[in-house]
């Protein structure tokens, strides 16, 4: 089960109050790239563990738990950047709060760069929704019951994660915020690394490919190693690390070539009756030139 | 642009239609681990791919455009395993087609485990959703801008991707499907190496942290390399690779320890007036104990 | 404003509750063809309909609201068939109730066949979503600000709504649900006559191409009239009434042929620094062979 | 069934076309405080309504009518705010029409600050979609079947409308508009009193523990009127009108504590064979140090 | 920032596997009634809390973290139910495994009740979506800046959360899962209760109209009481408590009539030229009889 | 399968960059009336067509390649319209790049006009999604099974396809942007020829209703060419020729007139026990006055 303490994994502080950053951090709470789903992918992942022993499952409640913490964070930022916010267009330009903060930008030019819904349903705080207003979907919580195949969702979210962020530290000048992100960034970097471990602990290249429970025999080895050019004009594909020379796991020779198809085309036939067709799908020949 | 070809790009055929095999057929078309989110995702990968060359814009288009033919053939598939489908919950038990087909099995019990909108909806045929009938989102559709970050998106997806299309192979026992699914699993696993090998390609170790174009001297190094123990009762986080020796970008060393808050509880104040808040919000205290 | 009447549109009765055919009903109030659509989308039109006149505005009042009436009656339709329907899987087999009604169907059985929200978050009454239990998502209602746009979307709305009407119809042998059918069809009958008549009264093949106030000089009259061939081996496009003879609106003369790519592969150069980007992205040459 | 006036249920002016007003206001139609979500809540809730008589079904269904009723007020403002919106960016910053009514803001900064939809894809009227563009999901239509639950989940929305609505009039200065909403004001007003005064009806109370039909003897009553502390360093929850003192259905007493884990660790074990995860999951001691 | 402690807040235990409740179980983790929804709606309404003190953000904070716990131990409840579960749908009927378990059903049958995702997406595990596979959706994070609105969005989501609870208990038979649930349910209870009790301590009736702080003399008061009746045949609405006698705010007094509108026929006159109107909607009349 | 050709089917060049006219490229790509709707939707069409031959199988196998081309295409005007995008709100007024380019726009009102994604997701690259930032959903690819129904739902697509293109086309005053665009809105005045002559060609008012497999004399033919009049006031619905005169079908006449409710009040009586409800709604009389 969980506790929690009141005070924050890291310090926030906001000097400059900004609307419109306030709308990008909503992309690192609930974008795709976000803290919600890096939490709660973490925590699935944890729950449904099945293996020998709880070691990663372990480790998965760790992170998720931590993640959780990053959220609280950036909800905080967001409500500390939407304080000065204008809450109607026509505002007086002398309006001392906007005007001294937002560098003499118009009440009406803050709030059309801003999300609505930071205006008129949360208060101006922060909602798990992204930084165009989408609501996050929790479709992004990979958990598939493979290990590995977790560990690597798990690196591409951190990937994600990390680019967001470092985006996010770029795109603001506010110390205060430069400060909370170049935290998460660090975070973001051990979290990387962490999941690469994990599969490096497994074995590396002894792990693929995912699942290595299934019998490789059983799968059309003649392409399992081949790099399938799609090429209208019959050129071969790129050449590269991926085209030729041993695979990565050691099993086969990587090669490349053009591809021709190998079926036929598909000839489903007439519609059943009583199938919601049109008669002429069904029963008679089609308008046929 | 896309050129096509009328025939599949591997055999199809169902010795044995099974309306149950074609709903989970339908998680490799419409899943998130499926092939249309592999298609669009290396498509649009390849469309924004920024780079000195175009080599690995090239790369993505040709196995983007692989991926469709990949949808076409478990499109095809659904099709036929549809084809004898009841459309009536009554139909008599002695109908041939359905009788002979699902074993015995009632028409009205092979109903109850169909995606209805396969009867009401499709004609019989694949749409692009799930297994359970949720239409695919094209939020799934990861790409970043950055490379790297985009390979470990691409192997997570082939990750997934391969565990599912071995869970479907595992489920089925119709020849022709297997067949159909041997092919595709080998090129899960060539998938799978190839993204991997454009990572060695681009450095290895040496593409991280993910983006390695921020100056890493900028984060708070101090929690780079650091496992971060998220128990209550005060103990380390579980020991292993990530715990402890060099970080596998050699520009650390792994510790692991408790940690604590280091931020203060966030106070944010009383509402501003006009915004929405109750009165007790704004300009009263609140009750207290 | 809208009033309303205690009475349904049109008697609604169920003599042997289904539960499987309450989740089939699902698919006419919540699917993508369905009434709760057709209501919004037929509302939203008249309510956005800018023209010299109200007439068609007024039309799609009296059809928006004749088909909230339909919701009402398919609402109905779905608690009734739930009657019967069992809440707990382990039922005695001889229970009188499920037993008579379900055909000696186990407990267990029905509930598999059912949508789990008729039973647990519903009190076994109907809630806006399709028969797989998808909820309907109001991106579905077009209406574009042009009226004969919008009445092609409305035919495309019932030609779809009354295919799924027939299956429904085909799919049942309840004869109270079988009259509440008729009546419904004969309806979707009567709309999709409707807005093809609109079209035609102003003006048919004069109303192509869809909007006729854009001056057709200004398109690409080559490619107006032209069925672009794909096909990979350079063979031309199926041929009919679309590839050759005039064009429908009398402005054109079909052709088709064979299309070779009239643009270049697109060179979008290095990525920008600070972009989040790998190094190698911006400022390197990338690994090349 | 329903029938319609072609009257709006209030007048609906417009004085100064604002388009980001046109956009805030999309809010309280296609948000999830908005109309069409009451709407739809009180008519489904009405259709599914079980009970002895037919009164509180007859009260839903007077109030839902009265909504669609909104809903239509508000998409005829959202027409009325576009008006004069501009349609191209680089628009003449003399142009009669912008120029004047936008108080000087050039074409551009207008667009910039719309739903790209208002412009794009519906000719400049309103759409089933919040302020920020996300559509309505009819996910958020809440009839459970229960009374008293649904008539708590009325008073949520009529609470956070009412909220809503209150910001959206602070936040214009078009006396047409604040007219209007000075009546939609006041209906949410009498729609929180009357959702409330069903519960008082229905025994105020008495109608606690929601479901009040499941016999209370059946819950763990420990911990039915007892408040649970989380925070980790032990320390009470807050105290208050919830931490002691009667219960407010008068049926216990309430009390507060730390509270401290009755269960166990999961152990979920192995991986079954076949079913997708890694060997190391399945047969072999994972990685341990 | 959070803590977590290994071990379940409450045991669970699973006695009989069950594959048909563990999908019934996924409404309680990822379903709108369900835990997730509460625990993230808690830590949001807590993060953006702005009150003169941070009363309520504790007792938030507090009820958050216990549901975190209870999204824990459903989602275990869920793997414990999968243990089973047949992952072949012509696995012999003599398996001895799901036979035993699943009282002599045919693998074919479970597997068609159940979630397909939970077979071939999580390696028979839980995932946050509901109990027909749709995804957990954070705009269901009620979170709106008013406390009061917000503890009668949370009222609301207990209501429906424990009717929820009362049907999963009486659908099975389970006593690991009775007394899982019996201890769920009593949470339930007390969240009800809590809730209100912050609105009676924050003032009862005093609270409405919800917000408080908007002057009720802005509002149309000869509306702000009125129970609008919208029968056709000019009927009045149903009598009871909402419809005379003083309001419940003490503030005015009910009546109940039918209504007429006030408003006219909006007319939105011509389309704008370049507006993507058809021309007959722009510049001539359209047809009119 | 499918075959791609490096260079694009048109030109594509951007004179002046605009990261404006960017995010309303998204609506071609992503939105209801894009281009992945109409290539996922011909492409299902076509691989679920059932029918006596291939032909139609094969024309929209052709026109659904030509659209994946065009999805590629304006990926590619994204990327290039956001080349000078800003990357910091307060970047140098005299920033030389975005400086010049956005007339003399100062880099935050660029940015608070964009979607954020394409600044923090994307790396300044389309991603499928419309102009406001919603995730292209696959429930918009209709599939019905039905010829002439699909047929209908492609002129539909096309019809608003085209006119979003006018409407982009109108929005822009860039050459390059112009000279695209008109090829595209010269395609989609092929594609609403193409898809009419189809459903000519298969027999035009013939081929009505849809689906003109079912025995229309199982319809309620009374109503099926009567114009339903749901005007409160009792007046006729307006007429036209829709309202009198022989249908388009030649099968009926039509009629128009006020319609009186057929059903009766629905009694669905009290609820069931255990099944969730409230006492009062299972077993005694609920309160009446």
């Amino acid at each position: 089960m969980l506790y929690h303490d009141k005070r924050l994994q890291y310090p926030v502080r906001v000097e400059k109050p900004d609307p419109l950053f306030a709308r990008q951090l909503q992309q690192a709470i609930g974008g795709i790239e976000g803290e919600i789903r890096v939490c709660l992918q973490y925590f699935f992942q944890a729950w449904g563990a099945r293996a020998p022993n709880n070691k990663y499952r372990d480790l998965l409640l760790n992170t998720a738990t931590e993640e959780m913490g990053h959220v609280e964070m950036l909800a905080t930022a967001v409500a500390l950047n939407l304080e000065k916010a204008p809450l109607q267009a026509e505002e007086a330009a002398s309006d001392a709060i906007v005007g001294a903060v937002m560098g003499g930008e118009s009440a009406r030019h803050v709030m059309e760069g801003m999300l609505q819904r930071h205006i008129l349903s949360t208060g101006l705080a922060a909602f798990p929704a992204n930084s165009d207003g989408v609501p996050f979907d929790c479709s992004h919580i990979y958990a598939s019951g493979n290990i590995v195949a977790d560990m690597y969702c798990n690196v591409a979210a951190e990937a994600t994660g990390r680019t967001l962020a470092v985006r996010l530290y770029n795109s603001t000048n506010d110390p205060g915020m430069k400060d909370m992100l170049h935290f998460m960034i660090a975070r973001d970097t051990m979290h990387q690394q962490q999941w690469l471990a994990v599969v490096e602990e497994l074995g590396g290249a002894e792990t693929l490919p995912i699942p290595n429970s299934f019998d490789q025999s059983k799968e059309h080895t003649d392409y399992s190693y081949f790099l399938m050019g799609t090429q209208r004009d019959g050129k071969k594909p790129p050449s590269g690390r991926f085209s030729h020379g041993p695979s990565l796991d050691g099993r086969g020779e990587f090669s490349a070539g053009h591809f021709e198809p190998l079926g036929e085309e598909p000839v489903l036939g007439p519609a059943r009756p009583h199938s919601g067709a049109q008669r002429e799908q069904i029963d008679r020949r089609m308008a046929a030139e």
